[in-house]
């Protein structure tokens, strides 16, 4: 059975044991209720590390009081089934009162990137990922780190952190992984009712048109949007965050396509706040 | 002579060699212009780590722009001698544009701590104090990092810091050096004019008379600090920016000294603004 460490002082000491014999260790930080996505990372993590940290910890920090920090859904024997079958070493899970003091005073601000996007709706989300992501980093202190590509903005944000800050990590970014139909694997899809789960398709079915228009040559951002933006106003179960195309590197708007773009979404279907998105590439737009 | 890497991955490529070989390394962080008080902690690290790093970087994001950043005294051939006679095997000298991407986004901010004492005056100073110590523990990746305890709310800063973002580092405090008549040492006090040297020496008599009406035991604030207050007034040349005596964890004020408590003053004489303090023990207040 994959060792579970509860404690920091566990987890380091399983890793400095890793380091002294020369292991190169990857670290996937998640908040558990792993599905294919989370799977895709730790495969990914496995091939090119000797060893494998996955952080298992749903952190208060990054919600907000009406979010669902309570709610969210946490089943740790599953994690660690798909763990080991994924090839991980280990998995953290540490308490909440583990990770932080009750008289905490530090947190790593972003600025400028998290005011967009999903930092709209979401004010502190950003800073409360950037400052679990920092204490997992110093925690686990691995060669590598495996982000999922659905959270783009977060994937931006922690390269930018990771610049910022010096951090001796390479950042590896893993592709979004998907259900049959196109939904975007997520944790929190096992919130949708039947219904509701049909209703999700059309958050892949919108991109999927923008995505075309771009191809064919489409490069005015406004029509983009707009043609997203009607396709996903058609469904009655929707509710729309948001609809943005940005600058890929400084998620700042545009009038035209010119360069690296992120092409991101925020639906709500029911009560559930689903996100996805597309990346285009300087070398599509040629 | 002593080595001087003014790169990132030099400094970083030198600290992989000595870890590769088991030795143990002590970051001093300054900016520069060493004086005994530095001399201190570099020697403190030479003896409890096998190789020293200094870094000598005067560090623009904690400078307000009314403050003294460009006429911050630099000197690193001075500095260089300085460090090879105490002990250190490396001096790290960046300049501002290796350490500072134009469009970095990402700050270490600490709530609290950062609002008291020289917080008021020097709002965004503990910020960027944060963020560049940041860095550098993680460019150097030290076992040890040394501070002065002449910057007492920095140093607790740097404590809380590491604690909170479970830097995997040990700080160590290092006791105030003075000059012969009792001043502080710091780069700052190459400012004075003869006159005002003279005239700096209020601080250290205004504490002094203060940590002995402690040690007779007295234990109310305002008597205390309105007697160190008072003759600091005394000095012409002297206008008071703070006197304080406050709970030495929290830096919150409190009416009668029952616990570990820091008495800190920051007194501007001329132009130049000069800070000192004193610590009470527990055990002193038996």
């Amino acid at each position: 059975m994959i060792k579970i460490c509860k404690t920091i002082s566990s987890v380091r000491n399983q890793v400095m044991e890793w380091k002294r014999q020369g292991l190169t260790v990857g670290l996937v930080p998640t908040m558990g209720f792993l599905h294919e996505g989370h799977q895709s990372l730790i495969i990914r993590a496995a091939a090119e590390n000797d060893r494998v940290v996955v952080s298992d910890f749903v952190n208060p920090t990054q919600f907000a009081p009406n979010e669902d920090f309570a709610s969210y859904p946490r089943d740790l024997k599953h994690d660690a089934t798909l763990c080991e079958a994924a090839g991980a070493h280990l998995i953290f899970h540490p308490e909440v009162e583990e990770m932080y003091d009750q008289d905490r005073t530090t947190a790593v601000h972003m600025t400028q990137l998290n005011n967009e996007l999903c930092g709209k709706s979401r004010p502190i989300h950003f800073d409360g990922v950037c400052t679990v992501v920092s204490k997992l980093f110093n925690i686990v202190q691995p060669h590598r780190g495996y982000f999922g590509e659905k959270d783009a903005q977060q994937l931006m944000i922690i390269r930018r952190m990771v610049r910022d800050l010096n951090f001796p990590i390479e950042v590896v970014g893993c592709p979004i992984i998907r259900e049959e139909d196109g939904l975007a694997k997520s944790s929190r899809n096992t919130y949708l009712s039947a219904e509701e789960r049909v209703a999700a398709r059309v958050l892949h079915r919108a991109l999927t048109y923008g995505e075309e228009l771009v191809r064919n040559g489409e490069r005015r951002v406004p029509v983009i949007t707009n043609s997203i933006r009607t396709i996903l106003e058609e469904e009655p179960l929707a509710s729309i965050d948001y609809v943005e195309l940005v600058d890929a590197n400084s998620l700042q708007k545009m009038d035209c396509i010119t360069g690296a773009a992120l092409c991101a979404i925020a639906v709500i279907i029911g009560k559930t706040r689903l996100i996805d998105n597309f990346f285009i590439a300087p070398e599509e737009l040629q």
